[in-house]
């Protein structure tokens, strides 16, 4: 398929060497262009401009740090919305704001285009490893032209209906619920480790039983090990990923009291310095209050 | 093993059975006493006071719904404590406070008894298929002794250490855990729900990616359907759980944000008529505080 | 002073009021003009645009309902930037976002312009009696200036410097802590009531003792008599500007968990069909989740 | 009036000399005898027991630390109970739990003696200038024979009817009111100062408004001068109040979530080194989480 694809960032790199792999006919864009250089080498055109990614593409793939970002590349003068052709398919695959996914689906109706909202689950070497899963939702004719290209960097896709903006909302809903996992286990750590308990061995027994999920097996060890550089997902991520969870129950009005103590650690972490930490470095707050060593 | 059990309610009637199906030599006690019928057949003996089943008993195992009950037991005139023979050993099995558990621990050394503690993972069902897990803690002699018993009862024994109440702290963050994770989805139901969200398939996303484990599977079927009766664990029993872990937390000087949440949303339950419901209907408080029909 | 002032809501009336009857000379401006009839006998003349309102001030006021209609007004063709003489003062007196007020402050030193920020304490009862409390920042030369007028709609006016969002912080930072006493005797009341005790006795003793302000007297006779219509300030009101709180605190890395407790609640009481009460409903619901009729 | 008067900390020294003041006879009783001396020379008489001071007195008043240290004077073998002439009023003026009044209650009534609750509002140099606020609950006619002597320790007496434990759950709603803003302005000058704004003015505005009560000129004054030690009422006194507020609140099945918040913040701070502290020390812990200098 003709693909473009836009932002070669962590995630972005290794789905768009993945889209290659798989034998699809790949023009590629990014603001700082040498990061596209690896690509050339396994047969991707580089694009000089969001532009000329577009142009002639069946589908053009966006994978970006946060909203200001998409909007920046699909607005505006040579934008995704004024350079892709008629009946062709934008894919936004970074986690953005339900807002903002809502009003991208108006805007390329509006242009005869259409878009798809397929945001994935994984980090960064479940990118390159192909093994993200892909949580899908827009036009069924859409998401089943797209489906090559989710399998190609994917391990399985998960439809939600003709809505795309559902599909922001799946992905918002469960970042939240890995960081309560953070959370959960960070209180859990810190209070049978101020007990005198070994924390690896309590680890053990959760993921040996109910808590027998990658989730707690991967975030369990980091925070059990205080490992959390170098980031796999910063924390000021999490905390935009929150903040975007919050805004759309917002709009919803749907009070969630567990997400606002979450978005409450992310502040305090990164008023304590926690840049360079990865999310689940809010799972080892609790010890701190503790005044645990 | 000469065994005494005290305790036959629904967690204990199956355990008593699978000790008596791997053979061990045992004398019931409950203070209802049809409720010990059903073993009478099984090969137990039924005692007819709690100094009767301790006595020229190997092992006591205590299984009693709360600190209340376990010290009417345990002390006082005719009381396991008083009763027990020398090096005999008291196994705790239910969830109780860590400092009973400590003040347990003294009393039996005192009486020249040892005694274990060994909280279980599972509910009822788990119970009847010997499918619990055990976590035990205690002098390292007590809990060899005690191993077969385990392994009749229990699908895997996790041991803690030799100090008793190490178990308790472990099993009360282990609720705390189970607790969270009913709040944690409830939110997020919430969210995604009133986003027009379908929740079953929502809850097959989580459950085949990163939150593949029992106790998503288990309780998120619960609140995607909302059938929260009957209770396989009472709602008035997560109060107490989460009550004890607060406990043990204040007197350790550690905060627990989330567990706070959690007892608030109990008592939020309790007030309003959910006595007769399992503990993870709070995973259906965030849609009411919604609005969400 | 030759004044504009723009936005006749429920407090912009009685502002505009009393600068008429302090003698200065007011052309006023509301995007439904009949809000404007009143003032017409009291002397004021009307605009029929915000440019008219503008032409010829020495001082414009804002009065509107939130950042949206603030930067209808001030922003594109025809506003307050492009319609404000040179050195002519902007003086935003509504409950705004920290951000906008600093984004106002840098285009109108571009535009050679001067802009004070100056929002009010008081309800609609306050405005009309000249009693409001008026917290204004900005160069020292343009508070001097509009010293007149804030004594013509107040009974006070505090000053903190130069930089004009730090009125805008201490404002939100004000209605932050007037939510919080709704709150905790929202708790309170619910607490005694449950027990029991009289909650009109309750306030009494309270407002006789160390609780003897206004906040709690005024506040706790609507929560006392459950008296949430109509609304003084309405709860939508109320998520905005702890919204606005929060938006401000995030910028600024400073976790304010009580200020979120605030936020779900009004998120609650919107769910719940609270559109129409005054933001101290959140007062109320505490003694729902009791339970407490 | 023939009084006996136990307990000779910081609050009960003050309040037993203002009884002797007022020409009162009295007993006093203190564990560590030395407390008394000071009384001795205003004419109070010193008992060797509890059951000394008991011993012909109308009126018996406890001012002890907590519910143990009142339950081991009043209970057990030469006690408040078994001391008190038949008749005699047990007036209990420290802050304990609704529990232990409700006991109290029963078993004075049992033993033919009258019970009173009379929590006091007041730190000790309002105790010591006879400046307190007295909440009294009990029988009409044991409240009317112990009035002169809440005249003469306090500046206003408040009674609410018959239930002496109402008086507990009225006096730990306070504390419970006083955190609250303890917390609520701890947040806000986070806020604001982080900002930039000056807090000492910032303080003086909300004082000279909306917030003009000794609540928020006293502890707002620490706040802002981060002025925690000495203790006039230690952080760990503060726990134990809020506690018990939650502990009663839990009885009646109240969620109150800023009561669960207000237990974490003493516990950080009691955590983190706080045990020589004023409880208005969480005041201080937003800045801290803020990373505010």
């Amino acid at each position: 398929m003709k693909v473009g694809f836009i932002g070669l960032g962590r995630m972005g790199i290794g789905m768009a060497a993945n889209l290659l792999a798989a034998g699809h006919e790949l023009t590629v864009y990014n603001r700082s262009a040498d990061k596209a250089q690896p690509l050339l080498a396994r047969g991707a055109r580089v694009a000089a401009s969001v532009a000329q990614a577009c142009s002639g593409a069946q589908v053009v793939i966006t994978m970006l740090a946060d909203d200001n970002a998409l909007q920046a590349v699909a607005c505006g003068d040579g934008g995704v919305l004024a350079s892709l052709g008629g009946g062709a398919i934008h894919v936004s695959m970074s986690t953005i704001s339900v807002d903002l996914s809502r009003r991208l689906a108006r805007s390329h109706a509006e242009a005869g285009q259409r878009y798809v909202s397929a945001p994935v689950f994984g980090r960064p070497d479940a990118a390159a490893a192909a093994r993200l899963f892909v949580v899908a939702a827009g036009a069924a004719d859409a998401l089943d032209e797209c489906a090559p290209l989710f399998e190609a960097v994917g391990q399985r896709t998960f439809r939600f209906g003709d809505r795309p903006d559902a599909a922001n909302v799946v992905k918002l809903g469960g970042n939240f619920l890995i960081a309560s996992v953070l959370e959960s286990l960070g209180e859990a750590m810190a209070l049978v480790g101020k007990a005198g308990v070994d924390r690896a061995a309590y680890l053990q027994l959760l993921t040996s039983t109910l808590f027998d999920a990658p989730v707690y097996r991967n975030y369990g060890g980091l925070i059990v090990d205080r490992r959390f550089e170098p980031a796999g997902f910063a924390a000021a991520l999490g905390l935009k990923d929150i903040g975007l969870a919050l805004d759309a129950a917002e709009d919803l009005r749907v009070p969630m009291p567990l997400a606002s103590l979450l978005r409450d650690r992310f502040l305090a972490l990164l008023a304590q310095g926690g840049e360079q930490l990865d999310w689940s470095a809010i799972g080892g707050l609790a010890a701190r209050d503790a005044a645990l060593s």
